[in-house]
């Protein structure tokens, strides 16, 4: 792992100087090109696309109900139970991030509100081959639920064996309503456009690879979109009272995740990060994906030392992570420091991985220092919200110069006459 | 006006017939172009730029803040006193949309919760020349301010004779911290990047022309944005008892924003429907900007009949207009019936441009039929959410194995290890 000492301001130099990549335009013209075909050619462009990108191929994109309807039964009890688990803490989370509407009536003759309403058709983009996480199934499509969106569409890649029994249990114990084999840039163009086969959907959510992710961002505002993905990063925030062990675990599972993968221990005590840093190297080498976490650390793995923690608070700021653990004495106590951060984990038993698979919280987070704008996936992304007016003619009567004045200001009479007209009579006619 | 009637699967396959113009790849280019420039040249491309398109030559972008604080000397009393009571009205609505976050300790040893916390830096996107509308100032800076944003930036492009006094004193009013001139996408660029004089910002909201639209496309993801905004509409669904001369007005207070404007009545009455297109064309004759609302309601303007109100409302949700205006008998009963609709004016008071000044719900609303996703500038578009979990030992070892078995189902045996080495003794390095 890669040291960083010094004051604040020495260290956020440092981190600065990461150049970012952004030799993008080539995949970039390949999505657009696959955007365009599937909306001209539908279902066409969909299968073409499937042989050529998956080498399968289709007479049917969609999954028969029937094996929707008996996915459990091609996976073990225990996963099963362990994923219900999941899904009522899960649930109980989201549930209290249910917005409902108002109505205010407090000024004589004026109503004014604002409904709440679930999207109507949401589709969920769930990744294949190695990268095929249960959990994310039910972390995308369970807030959507909660949301009362009536029509949840699922798109996964297709494959050789046909679709990975673990991926269709979640999506039965989650509530998928359909479930299509589609995968990559088409999978998007299929549900931001539609096709004959594949329904248009309001949003889409869900992980991907560079090209579901560049895909997402052009069908932006034809569809909504949950977020713009990049690589996923921990920062542990961590003073002596630590344990070393732990901390390196976790930036460890981080690590695995994938090479472009951001561990990042900031702490402030140098002997504390040279113990986790021995600690990964030794845990590294019993891992099975070795390699991935062994160059995601090489590459992006950093042990941040600050002169205190409220440096390393700042610090972290800046970073804005997707996942922060405060591994310090009175964790607690720090909450309040955090400004920019996906999800916080405090103490020493809130390890990330708790977070991922069983907690509550969504682990679909911002990424790549979004974190200050961005927000996790929750019930609102699935909601839309309409405000509503009514004002009786005394109401109107009371503010109708103020209006007047304001729309004449900005040279907009038709708006200052529409306001007008109903306290004028109608002179019929003869008069025009 | 153009008249489409009949059974609601005809009037939806014309509707639906109408192509969707996509030829701006040339302004794309030319955007991204002006991106670049800003994003590697800083001030240097600003200035240059502002010289090209704006056709002034500036030695410094930033409004002084004097200028700011003496705003209100420069315009009238009354206008000053209609926009406060704007203000009050608008402050009073989207107060209602404050969100707090929440902690539940329901589980025993567990902790679970979400912090919400308002954006550091937004930035406000303001247009210049014939369209100032010192009512979008309130509208975009207003939600932000109740939002907690501590700085709030605001870019208009310069003019000749200097920034209008309205802008200005709407800015003020409404509590921008700092105000630039720049317009275009060099202020997008500058907003998004970040220049020597002018701050990053974590999102930039606020209309613009098509440069300001695709801009914005192009940076989200760098920041986050508002949306992407098409040109504006309104629908009315009027029965008989409705007055065609407010229904006319109100369309014509759309239709007179731009010639890309839509104004359509939805009626169950084919007379009615006639007496308003009557009405349009009287009353478009004393208009001062008649040639933009006639090339409007030429091009755009539609009367469609339905055979009842339930096809007139299933067509409305359909095209998800920005406005909506419910002028029948009780129109409260129809709310349930709206699915898709940025703003909602009920009854023969609530004129359009009552909400677009002065009753307090934003004006900045979905348009061109996102409002199937897309939902009002709002409280909640200033604020960003993050999770927190803390768990005691004895709580995450209830847990334990449901999570390890989840983690090794997706081959994330290292996720696995950072759960199971919290209830390992530590063995020390001789057994490694």
């Amino acid at each position: 792992m890669r040291f960083i000492s010094g004051n604040k301001k020495a260290i956020l130099r440092e981190l600065h100087s990461v150049a970012n990549s952004d030799a993008q335009s080539e995949t970039e013209s390949a999505v657009k090109a696959i955007l365009a075909d599937v909306k001209v050619n539908g279902d066409v462009a969909l299968f073409r696309l499937t042989e050529e990108f998956d080498g399968i191929r289709l007479t049917d994109f969609r999954v028969p109900q029937h094996k929707l309807d008996c996915a459990l039964d091609g996976v073990e009890v225990e996963f099963i139970e362990a994923l219900e688990q999941a899904k009522a803490n899960i649930l109980s989370y989201h549930q209290k991030q249910k917005q409902s509407g108002f109505v205010d009536t407090e000024k004589q003759g004026v109503m004014r509100g604002q409904l709440v309403r679930p999207l109507e058709v949401a589709g969920i983009y769930v990744p294949g081959g190695t990268a095929a996480y249960p959990s994310s199934v039910l972390m995308n499509i369970l807030p959507a639920k909660i949301a009362g969106v009536p029509r949840i569409i699922m798109v996964t890649p297709p494959g050789k064996d046909g679709l990975n029994p673990y991926i269709l249990a979640a999506a039965k114990i989650a509530g998928a309503d359909e479930i299509y084999q589609i995968g990559g840039a088409q999978a998007i163009a299929a549900l931001a456009f539609g096709t004959e086969s594949v329904p248009k959907v309001d949003k889409i959510v869900g992980p991907g690879n560079i090209f579901v992710a560049l895909a997402k961002r052009e069908v932006f505002g034809i569809v909504d979109i949950d977020m713009i993905a990049g690589p996923s990063e921990v920062v542990v925030v961590a003073d002596e009272t630590a344990n070393p062990r732990f901390v390196a675990a976790d930036l460890l599972s981080q690590a695995e995740h994938d090479k472009l993968a951001r561990a990042i221990l900031i702490t402030t005590s140098e002997p504390f990060g040279q113990a986790v840093a021995d600690e990964v190297e030794k845990q590294l080498q019993s891992l099975p994906r070795e390699d991935i976490a062994r160059a995601s650390i090489a590459n992006f793995g950093q042990v941040i030392v600050t002169e205190s923690l409220e440096d390393a608070f700042d610090i972290m700021n800046e970073i804005a992570p997707e996942h922060l653990e405060i591994q310090v004495e009175n964790p607690m106590d720090y909450l309040s420091h955090v400004k920019n951060a996906g999800s916080v984990f405090l103490g020493a038993y809130a390890s990330e991985p708790l977070g991922d698979y069983f907690a509550g919280p969504n682990h679909v987070l911002p990424t790549s220092g979004t974190a200050r704008f961005f927000s996790p996936l929750g019930v609102a992304d699935f909601c839309k919200r309409t405000s509503f007016i009514s004002y009786t003619k005394a109401a109107l009567e009371r503010e109708k110069d103020a209006i007047v004045m304001l729309a004449e200001k900005e040279g907009l009479t038709a708006h200052a006459r529409a306001i007008q007209i109903r306290f004028e009579e109608d002179k019929g006619n003869e008069n025009s």
